[in-house]
């Protein structure tokens, strides 16, 4: 469909034209048959989250043994890493107060930035596209506008309260920090899910370890320069556990930049896009790989940003 | 207790220097001796989140029959009710890429407001003062910056997860939704309580149902007029219950405006400032009433956003 | 061109796909021929400002003799009329200091909004399209992105140091304002023009008193439910006397609705976009009216806010 | 004088209250015998600003001689130097339209940003203190609230059109600019307007080209390291001079640090709160420079921000 649209550049008076024409209507009708409508049909706006049922919540509540509470999200503060030139700008506003023969006082605070493409940040179904085309083949023409996507907004996503796992590739590959760039392969996965005796069940949310969090804050230049990530094929394994989200300590979760230059962000189109697949990055998951807590009840529900794309968050993991 | 800060400030050589020193500071220990230092000591910073076990997250879980989730967070959005002049505001920016060969596109959003101050709200021990003074006698002449507070910040919050009890109060009186101004008295606590067959017990998290939500976007005018909630009596008794954080469907949980007309939110600082318990407001509680979900395993981790006196937030109560 | 992209909504299947792809690129070629390049040549950035010269400085500064400074800008504060959900916030931080012996204080604001596009605000360049196409024909494709637009801001427009005149339209009506929806006709500029015994000189600065600035604050709702303004044939007048900018005191400028329901600002389209004349709204005429200062020197300069499509002001008139 | 503000708090049964009132307001007599009320009285709002008259207007308008032009803001962009964590940001939403049949597209932008303290930046006299007070004795505690300054903001300044003065420091030292730290004295003052045949008088504003401006995003760090500027002498010259506004190519206007390491921003607090001269930073005077623009009708009315203690802006010199 973005074919068709970007036709407008080709100089008119081309000879191949209408053959052209031709050729991108054919090539957008394969693409369809390709990846849309979803698994849930042609007008599910939930994605993945359709694996989220009370049997599974029941059999997640199960992994909490301990009573230990994770808390997975990064600060928002000056100084953390951000990407480009978004940016996060807290200020607190003259003290008020006192009032009344209580003399009460308060303080507030106001806030601007890119929240939910900073920091720990949710990617939600309508972050991501292929051309015009996001999760079950919405135009992004139809449904992003100046004030808020009119549909897979963030406040439609559903709690994700679920079974999260955590796979320690960095512990399996016996480094503290993959390298930048590192392609974390299927073999990666199942090799550091067997070393800790572990398997993905459907519904579940898979976070990655990688190490590059130890960087947050410490050498920002080289956290945003690249990433060890997931590539292709690990992302398809991981669609084939059909888990809800997948999450990991880089501000990518993919492998970046891809191998392949022609590819950028093929991951997140694979998951987003094609499989309804939620992703979150910027996770603090060294807080699990230092207590080995490889599985827990996951629970997070993105802040009701109507018509956000992304959300900014604090998950919490509980064992 | 300004004055004291502000005395520094005097030329030394003056001759009533000394018998002011004293008897600001006779001022300052009578005062003191009243509310803190804190049951957890001088330098404690966690207040009531120090009631949050490790026993106490596994007795809460058990909570968990039914396997059922609730959102308890309402949606940001244009149009909703804002205090004041408090503002909120999101766009998406110009839709980006494509990119790559796999015409890699994507949306972000921007956003600006009261974060913290609007809609659903957490309201951190740093929020509310007594004069100059906040939880466990900080100054905020010494806390509070332009940039954030340097003590008491959300950030620095436990993540809250415990069993939540949710009293609903206006159907104990028998009403869709309690008039604005109305004080809820220990009374109709321990009465809905009784209703429902249900106790507090230490660490609990207490959301009480007003009907007041269902003005939520209906009638914002009338929404932010007043309000029913609990007085000072009811939050001695919640105080005394030992839980961890107040929570309520209206703007400011506790009855607006004060029935004593010289009180300005004494409630907030009752339980904020002199016993560290932390308070949510505009939360869904109406979704809980219509299942009688009176008692679940409640999560929240305040959003970390570094300094801030207080976070958004979607709370989820599962059971 | 807009068209062009717009087929993408077009059914594939359609037998007349071919027939209209052939269509569409003629009508593209018939609007380009119609109104670009402009009189500057195709290249030029600068539109009606490429009649700001030095003898026109010259020519303009005669017109002080008095000594007198009017204000021309509206203030930016809560309360003001804010078009659809538009905003504006200033805070104050916490006040900082005292620093040194020498004990400094300071404050500062932080805001946010659209400015450029609340209270009065310029009209760059690069603020309308007719379709995908902007001043000179440039695609908005190719300049607008998510950080600013990249031709066309307003950081590249000269500072308007030019003749004012201002063209009291109420008085000639005999009101203190036009009526809502008033289209303001060449004559009705003509005969007020010929009332104040002024003509238009090329590069010259009109403002437009329609009264309507009375209603700012005072009555928003009204304020913004419509406004009286030039149409389109007025317009065209302003055009033919090669002003570099057109102004009022009313949010657009031109009549709204457009007495021809099936246009959408056709004046903002017909000024900026055709023949490169900025536009200027909500100005603070009724300070000229009073003194009855017909003609004067005009300066302003946008706020140069790189890549913005509009800045916000606060123009001077000297005579 | 705070703690006269505060003693109103203090129980009035207290023994030592009438002596302290004694003692407080003595030495509250004491520092306001030095600097206040200012020269315009004690209800003055204006400060220099009284300084521009007709008569100045007309006097500087004769200087317009050749028609050029001189924009002397800087532009609001990425990239610019920042002092501490203030922040910038330009976004522009996603395209709107098209609308109606003449198909009407439109582009805005939505700033947030400390503006007033970045880039371009005219300090009001509501911006600095000594210790709690501003201009004419006012109390910070008395008109700084978080919604903005109730007296003293940047709407209530007068439009600045006046004679405006280069005084090109750097030239007269013989370099391209002057050296971190540097002060100006009096004598390179003298020295630098001797050297161009100019002297300054009343209401006059008074510009210092120090070359620093040439770091302005080519060595971002060098720049807001320090800064040469005018020290005291200096700037009691400009005082005894009657100026209205001091500006300058620095992001102080006055020499940074001071060279008395005890002393913070006193230029500051001389100027603006004991003289009620105005102070503009950031400005492109290079362009002056280039032309040998040193006399010139300088127009500025500060961007109208209710309650602001600074504005941004774009002056302009003509001449």
């Amino acid at each position: 469909m973005k074919t068709v649209e970007e036709m407008k550049r080709i100089p008119a008076q081309s000879l191949c034209f209408f053959s052209l024409v031709i050729m991108l209507v054919n090539v957008a009708d394969a693409q369809q048959a390709d990846w849309y409508p979803s698994e849930w049909g042609p007008d599910d706006r939930r994605g993945a989250a359709n694996r989220l049922t009370p049997a599974k919540v029941l059999s997640a509540a199960k992994l909490i043994a301990a009573g230990e509470v994770y808390e997975l999200g990064r600060t928002y503060e000056q100084g953390m890493p951000l990407f480009g030139t978004r940016h996060y700008s807290l200020r607190v506003p003259v003290m008020s107060g006192p009032l009344g023969d209580n003399e009460v006082t308060w303080h507030m605070s106001v806030i601007s930035g890119q929240m939910g493409q900073i920091s720990t940040q949710f990617d939600g179904l309508g972050h991501i596209g292929i051309g015009d085309l996001s999760y079950n083949g919405l135009s992004r023409h139809d449904f992003v506008t100046p004030e808020g996507l009119t549909s897979l907004g963030v406040e439609e996503v559903d709690p994700i309260v679920t079974r999260g796992v955590l796979i320690d590739v960095a512990a399996y590959k016996g480094v503290e920090l993959l390298d930048g760039g590192y392609e974390i392969s299927e073999a990666d996965l199942r090799g550091a899910l067997d070393r800790q005796d572990l398997q993905i069940s459907s519904g579940d949310v898979a976070l990655i370890h990688t190490g590059w969090g130890s960087l947050w804050m410490t050498d920002n230049d080289r956290f945003n320069a690249n990433a060890p990530g997931i590539g292709m094929e690990a992302a398809q394994f991981l669609v084939d556990q059909e888990i809800v989200m997948v999450g990991s300590d880089t501000w990518g979760t993919e492998v970046l930049p891809n191998p392949d230059p022609s590819q950028v962000f093929p991951v997140h189109q694979l998951l987003i896009a094609k499989h309804g697949i939620f992703n979150m990055e910027n996770l603090a998951t060294e807080l699990l790989v230092d207590d080995k807590a490889y599985e827990f009840l996951f629970v997070y529900a993105p802040l009701p940003l109507k018509g956000a794309p992304g959300a900014p968050g604090n998950p919490v993991a509980i064992r």
